[in-house]
């Protein structure tokens, strides 16, 4: 797009609309931020007026140019915006129902209540993080299906919270190292927060720190509106990622509060409204917009859709057209189930003794070659994490037709991008770390969960099981934490067959991303795998049987099922029947009908095993019940003096069932 | 120090008697990391023998330099250096003994564990911003008792890894904002991290990236013992925190493996071992030292002996010498406990119906009116986490006098910052975010909890009670995911006195970190403050008891509390007799006597009430039970509406209660 060929008459009012709109929205909901869109507000109307390349008939529209809030707080401005530009869902009342129950108006933008809003942002560097994954997955795509299909750009509105979070140096790094040059951040620089002055907490030199990363910087009056323009346009020519300064103030418009923190959070109130109206000129009553603002919007949208239809005709003439729809299409579940039945069918004459890392590898030789749309990578830990596959290629600038992600030392970062990624669309990412540092990236695996965005974490030395680290890289809290967690799957498989399985269950999610939690140290295969039901699909299933009534049901998940086979063995030995249940996905076991959980439980004495803390085990082991795991923090030593020190042997889970009869 | 005064004649020595421990003791565990000890070997032979002032004799001094090592992965080089010291807890054994049960050699240094360790490292980029903390703590409390008694240096070790970490630039950030000159961070710059050469995943010039955030740059040869010591003699003079780059090869001294990966995170070989001996020739067998390397390394003792024995001379003759120790000891819990019943005896009449982060301010007045050394802080939330008190003053470069910190947007840095200055001494830090942004801290909150430092959380805005921020701002998970940490206190109250208790045994905790986690509504006194005693520290108690036999006990936490109470009015009309327990602190509860538990609990049928996940409920419910709560993210509205939408009325209570009976 050049911004030459389009009206710039209006812009004004096209700004001066977002304003209104805030402030009254604001207003009426008694709670919610003014400051930032209406300092954007110049910003954002250049942006969209001249630039933007999105069609609100065709939201998803798969060439359309992201736009990320990242400063989320600021949601009406993309409330506002998207209403005057015409999405279907955003009509007035939505406006006029700011933050009330049931609308689609929520007080941060949350992805999938609304079209036009490409991902939930609030937290802050959340969106600038999950726009570099976007920006990514744009050059991927690209390389993969040239610039007739894939060409456009991801534009991002931050705030100086968001350059202030430990995550936007992960993605100013990954941006800078990767070329990014279609990300563009323009940078509300309004020098408030919600404690007064930048000056009161911050001293860095954002246009040097970006700088120092390899990014393009400009900085400009953000309420000139040819300054904003002129800047974009250079971004947009540059090979590297740009930042745009626009020096704004804060609740710009409203005559006694702008430039003061007081304009952040709060509404304005109706003297200060009425001041701003005046001071702005604007003569509409609340919730109500002259025709000039309307008909400015709608060219943006309508110059929007004549772009997507020469692009449907470019697709349509596209020789890869059928590649094209076949990688944003949610994934080919039969082939994939083939692929693993195949796979599983080979493990069960093989019965390998393997880490579940490494099954999780094996797997993935399997998924890989399947679906061809995957992308892999590791937050330094590709040796350890087992996650890159034959024939995996990094993505570097110089190749962005590679399918493994480098992702540094920077675990958030890798999260928040892969999150950007999905929602781009075109791949499936997957990445790893330790499961310890699923603390580090907690944030936005919580978006993910909450955004519905089927990522896959494969996250590996899962306990105690990683022996002489020790206690800070020895996960104890982190699966009932991660299980604490609504809409995600935390998959703890205890063998190669399990991990196949698992492995099924988070390429072919829909709605919900998964965690694998998968171990060090080698594992026994102990799953009949000749069966081609996917087992930890139904979360936990009798792994091991016994003849008549049981006596006790021994209930593991993980490495520790191991323990629990072997002390189910002694049990035996001893007269005692105990089953052994597996039990890979607490969430996927609670979606199960109550026949089959009750089937599977049965009605003995149970004994929970998990090299954890208990937290999370109620439901499954009721009241007559015993635990062996975790109750403190872990220790330096090797595997096996580990868990004879905590306790958590075969011994002590027959010994526990024992005590129970 | 000068370093002219010292003898620098045997510090090639010094460096490889380093190398020769880790490469045997990381050989003999077969598993640790010798790239990071032998590359920075020289470095650190340079720090200590020319500056460090540390008595081994007296390892708390406390005006003693601190050493962190952000790169925890190479703890070989803190007990090497320590052993050598004449730390008498380091012997031989020890080192023998690495990464091996029951010895304080674990695979990352951890607090405590043995002395020379100021900080538990290995989650990468905790040790530069905890050494932030403590740099920070030097300065004010050198502000407070003046040069004679407070004037050293905090120097760390940091990698690659952890400047790529999102929390570097929060520490960054921070240091160079409170202009704190005494930080030097000597950088292992040797361009290999796990995966392989740093250019796989990083562009950032990082010099010209800690100069954008006001720091001062040098870089050296790191295996250049004069470059290293000028480099840190001009850093000890400027009024910046420093930078070193310190370029060095990674596994420095093994022949054929150094300068790759593949000496960063496995042992050598003995092959390759025998190759390094010869390399540097070193001529001693494993274990073994010549006499030189110790007795250059005891010179570093004697001197830092003598600058204690001169200090312990100043302070005996300081003025303030009283004021000065009090600092460092325990808080007066006498004086607290008094002034916080004082305090609770006017809540008694006054019964105010006030938010618990508001009834945290008024608690918070009395505690820092009785505790001289709290420092309080938020994470730009001032206003919402209600933590600055009356006449706090905001800490600056230009005032490290102050006591009350603007973290800024940056919470991960401001919970790493806590610990440190909870580490230094001197302090009792608290700071404030979101509840729901213990997600972005997690990291450093768990250290807290491992390291047993008790600093406190003020975690406002506690549930979907928050309104109309939305599902982004609403904790749902994160009470139970805390919970599910060892060593942590997360301490919902009720009410003003309940929040009063819950600050009494946060501020006295010993080696126990807290969560205070507070509404953001406005809530009414229930409990009869005329007793003195603390039923917080019980964890719970009852609150509502019946004459007679109890039909059911009702159960909450936080906001809920008034909704059980209500609940029981309502229950009591229909002639049901339901007790109502306030249980503001799980882990304390479950401290205490089996009896106590039982007679809280009692035998009836049992209903709890939490605005959050059920997970953690378990232990306290029984099988008997129901439970109000949230089983999904939570939405955008009023919150009224938000607590009718998802069910946890006081209807819904009395209606699961007499489901039950």
């Amino acid at each position: 797009m050049n911004q030459m060929s389009v009206s710039t008459a209006n812009e004004a009012i096209m700004a001066n609309a977002i304003r209104a709109l805030t402030m009254d929205a604001v207003q009426a909901a008694n709670s919610g931020h003014p400051g930032m869109p209406m300092g954007m507000a110049d910003v954002a109307a250049v942006l969209f007026n001249r630039f933007m390349q999105i069609d609100p008939s065709a939201p998803k529209w798969p060439d359309r140019d992201r736009f990320v809030l990242s400063a989320g707080h600021g949601s009406m401005l993309i409330y506002a915006m998207n209403h005057m530009l015409g999405y279907a869902d955003m009509g007035m009342d939505q406006i006029r129902n700011f933050r009330q129950m049931g609308y689609r108006t929520a007080g941060h933008p949350e992805y999938g209540h609304a079209d036009g809003i490409e991902t939930t942002t609030g937290p802050l560097g959340q969106g600038i993080t999950t726009a570099v994954g976007m920006a990514l997955a744009e050059r991927m795509h690209n390389a993969r299906f040239g610039d007739d299909l894939v060409d456009h750009f991801t534009y991002v509105i931050a705030g100086d919270g968001c350059l202030m979070e430990g995550i936007s140096h992960e993605a100013i790094d990954m941006a800078g190292h990767w070329g990014l040059g279609r990300l563009i951040v323009l940078w509300d620089d309004n020098e408030i927060t919600i404690d007064g002055s930048t000056a009161l907490s911050t001293s860095t030199d954002q246009a040097a720190r970006f700088a120092a990363s390899g990014w393009h910087v400009l900085a400009v009056d953000g309420h000139n509106t040819q300054e904003v323009a002129d800047a974009i346009e250079e971004a947009r020519k540059d090979p590297r990622p740009t930042l745009i300064a626009c020096k704004t103030v804060i609740g710009y418009g409203a005559p006694n509060k702008q430039g003061t923190s007081a304009t952040h959070g709060a509404p304005l109130g109706d003297e200060e409204i009425a001041a701003t109206r005046a001071a702005l000129g604007w003569n509409h009553p609340p919730f109500e917009l002259p025709e000039e603002a309307y008909s400015a919007w709608r060219a943006v949208a309508a110059r929007g859709k004549a772009a997507r239809n020469a692009w449907e005709g470019r697709l349509a003439a596209a020789s890869d057209r059928d590649a094209f729809n076949a990688s944003l299409a949610a994934p080919d579940a039969k082939a994939l189930r083939d692929a693993i039945n195949g796979y599983k069918a080979r493990l069960s004459s093989d019965a390998p003794k393997v880490a579940t890392r490494k099954a999780s590898e094996m797997a993935l030789e399997v998924v890989n070659a399947t679906l061809p749309n995957t992308i892999g990578g590791s937050a330094d830990l590709t040796g350890s994490n087992n996650t890159r596959t034959k024939g995996m290629e990094p993505v570097s600038r110089d190749n962005y037709g590679g399918n493994y992600i480098h992702y540094g030392i920077r675990e958030h970062g890798m999260a928040a991008a892969m999150n950007g990624i999905a929602l781009h669309g075109g791949f499936l990412p997957y990445g790893g770390t330790f499961l310890v540092f699923t603390d580090y990236c907690r944030p936005a695996i919580r978006l993910s969960a909450l955004m519905e965005v089927p990522v896959a974490h494969v996250m590996t030395h899962d306990s105690i099981g990683l022996g002489e680290d020790g206690p800070t890289h020895q996960p104890v809290e982190h699966i009932a934490s991660l299980r604490a967690m609504p809409n995600l799957n935390v998959i703890r498989p205890c063998d190669a067959v399990e991990t196949a399985e698992a492995w099924e269950v988070a390429a072919t999610a829909d709605k919900t991303p998964s965690i694998l939690a998968l171990s060090r140290q080698g594992l026994p295969t102990l799953r009949d795998a000749h069966t081609d039901a996917n087992m930890v699909a139904r979360g936990a299933y009798v792994l091991r049987e016994v003849s008549g009534e049981r006596d006790v049901t021994l209930i593991a998940t993980g490495s520790e099922v191991e323990l629990a086979v072997v002390a189910a063995g002694l049990l035996a030995a001893e007269g005692i029947k105990a089953a052994v249940i597996s039990a890979p996905c607490f969430e996927l076991f609670a979606a199960q009908s109550d026949n089959y959980r009750a089937t599977v439980l049965g009605t003995a004495p149970r004994v929970g095993v998990e090299a954890a803390v208990r937290q999370g085990w109620c439901e499954i082991l009721g009241e007559n019940s015993a635990f062996v795991g975790m109750s403190s923090f872990g220790a330096s030593a090797p595997i096996n003096d580990l868990y004879t020190h905590f306790g958590i042997t075969a011994d002590a889970v027959a010994k526990a069932a024992k005590a129970l009869l």
